[in-house]
């Protein structure tokens, strides 16, 4: 690695998605830096990425945390390289009636997946503006467009995510910057799905839940159209899925 | 007034939208519960209320606290009456480039129009539950819909207060409960659009900015629409303005 | 009736909406010129809004024709008054799979709902645009929002409807003219509902289905909005009806 | 070329869109059967195909008729091959106040830019379901989300042609055929903008208008994806057009 390689962040690496989407991009050369809440559960991530031939940095950040999250984007620059791409893949799905609905779940649901894509998108733009140039993308879901009887914490936590895109978009399009902001409509192949909901996993042997290495196919996509022809919003659903 | 009069919350009463919905609601017979900030200065509007022949009540409360907030509810239950209307009508209308919103401005901007309004619409919905009516309308505005340069903050909030309308809407009309998201789309006849944006102002002579008693009117026929028919959401703009 | 008389022009006048609207601006003083395809069959509607102590003149009238519809037009402003009102209430409900809807259907179905409602508003404008005032309301439905499997044809008219709502309200309303799309969405109490869907019309006793004299009600507040505060769009649908 | 060769049809293939997404396909692989009114236009992009090693067949065809339409499906089937994907391509751009706009133009956009995309996705449907598989794509516009002073016959069609998208990709998906609606969001590298807009043209030197190479590519792309992670609508547009 050189301290020129471009480097893609992925806030929220987690989960299968977040790790597909990092390895695509270690695949194309970039330096991956990734976080989650617990750096020591990224290792395997990291060992996958150089197992490869690419180069993965781990770091254990509350992106809810401005302090760590300037952190982290400084750090970055100074000691791994430009950041070209910046990913915020934090979800925080949790459904409650409206009187069951904590004003703690509800906080900590927005700080989540609303507030830490703010620091995140925030962060990127700071780093990215001088250099004019460089791709943010927020991951959003079905709850992103509509909300539903028991969703309003996570809806509004979503909403929020797509009026950051959205606003992010329209300020730093015309200043070189790409925003956007995926719609994943449907059940991705993890192990939440297929521990908590065996029936949807089923599905999987006729491709009727996400495959997380084509959702990171598409990411990959955003990033690499031209400048003339940018997508801001698109939807990803499997072929079977009722919207 | 008795203890069986309906009563109307309207929290955030403090600007001229706020202040007209409650005389509104007053002159149709309910006891208004009316709140900001600092309750001094509604004492002004619990004048007018009362020269009117109608009853009110000014609370302090600070709408982001869930402590002042499930205390207001229970308060006006066992002292005032049943709720029967619960209005959110604070905004926090700020522009920021991304680079220069700070975190304290975008979290305050949520705990004031994102956050309260769970908590506003949480403690209606507990109180209105049970007795299988009443009506919470949230006002919404041109940023509940679209992100703009310079608006993550204000369009995050509003987004997410409009996934609370729709969620609680989904949830709770089934329940016998009205919940309403007017979209006000154009300059209120204020003594801040008067004192910031003169031109604007101007307009007032040709109907161009929104009258508050007028918005007053359409908040009052949401709560009379039978419920055969109700709206969820409209748009209110004066006549010339583009959109 | 004196030719000074402010006239209300209802397209389609036929069914249980149609004519709740039109006998809601007669009590409001207009005088009514409603139509269908066969104006015998408007006899009853007549004879209630005269029996009430209104106006009414009974045209049969083939929407669908631009001659038909410009002859109405001026028709009506040479004998009977000027057009205040014009309110387009052609629908043409049809589900088909997509390779079981012949081209006939397709067509058939834009031309009424759709081709008609340009030509209504067209016609309208025309009157309405010297005198700098006037409303023109579209009646739409959950298809006009989202299209359906088996809505193709349907879907296809009503979002053209929507279009044209949304086109002519942002060129006519800076003129004065007031365009607004109020969007039905749930089973109104008709005749048809009763005879073809038992069940659904069953939700009567709760409420569960639109009462006409409820839209009408909607479709007057609209007319009579001032222009400092209109609406263009609204929806309007049960309170148990899922959304 | 064999008759067992997968086909691409572009429906509407005159412009420079329709001929780059022609080339596309045809450079994967695909025999292309390309269409527009007059089929001696298309001798140009026919031999550019050829050029390319590819295959190519020209089709003179009024899209706006079924009997045409029919027979261009049936033939293609009988004697080329299997249509594993349609593009639908023909736009309509006119611009008039609504009462300078005629009966004749009104239809006459929908016509083209409305239900030839009916007759294009019905036939493909019609020939796609029995194999379960295929990609059916409709070229959206602004005009497509939102209607505009003067766009009313532009809007109402577009707007109509999303309407039928929509409602084939809640049909069709669960049947394995792909349907999308890409949004085009901006000026084309075309010669009609060269030679109309120069202004809007000069930006071509700062990829401010789209490259319909590029746009193929999306095209291309649509079709690639894997049916567990299908997009049905995404949007395309410069990086410096305001949106």
């Amino acid at each position: 690695m050189t301290a020129t390689a471009p480097v893609a962040v992925v806030i929220g690496a987690g989960d299968a998605t977040g790790g597909a989407i990092a390895r695509r991009f270690a695949r194309e050369g970039f330096t991956l830096c990734v976080t989650r809440r617990n750096a020591d559960s990224l290792s395997e991530l990291v060992n996958q990425i150089e197992a490869d031939g690419g180069k993965a940095h781990a770091f254990g950040c509350d992106a809810r945390s401005e302090e760590e999250m300037v952190g982290l984007f400084e750090h970055i620059e100074r000691e791994i390289g430009p950041v070209e791409v910046a990913i915020f893949n934090i979800g925080a799905n949790v459904r409650f009636g409206i009187t069951e609905t904590t004003a703690r779940v509800y906080r900590k649901v927005w700080e989540m997946a609303g507030f830490a894509g703010f620091l995140t998108g925030r962060e990127a733009a700071r780093v990215m503006l001088p250099r004019g140039k460089g791709t943010i993308i927020f991951t959003g879901a079905t709850a992103s467009l509509r909300g539903g009887s028991g969703f309003s914490a996570f809806a509004g936590a979503k909403f929020a995510l797509r009026a950051l895109a959205q606003s992010m978009a329209r300020e730093l399009g015309p200043q070189g910057i790409h925003v956007a902001h995926p719609i994943i409509d449907g059940a991705i192949d993890t192990a939440f799905i297929r521990d908590n909901f065996p029936e949807r996993y089923a599905l999987k042997d006729q491709a009727g839940i996400l495959n997380p290495e084509h959702i990171a196919d598409q990411y990959w996509a955003i990033h690499a159209q031209p400048r003339d022809s940018w997508t801001h919003e698109l939807d990803l659903r499997p072929w079977m899925e009722t919207f």
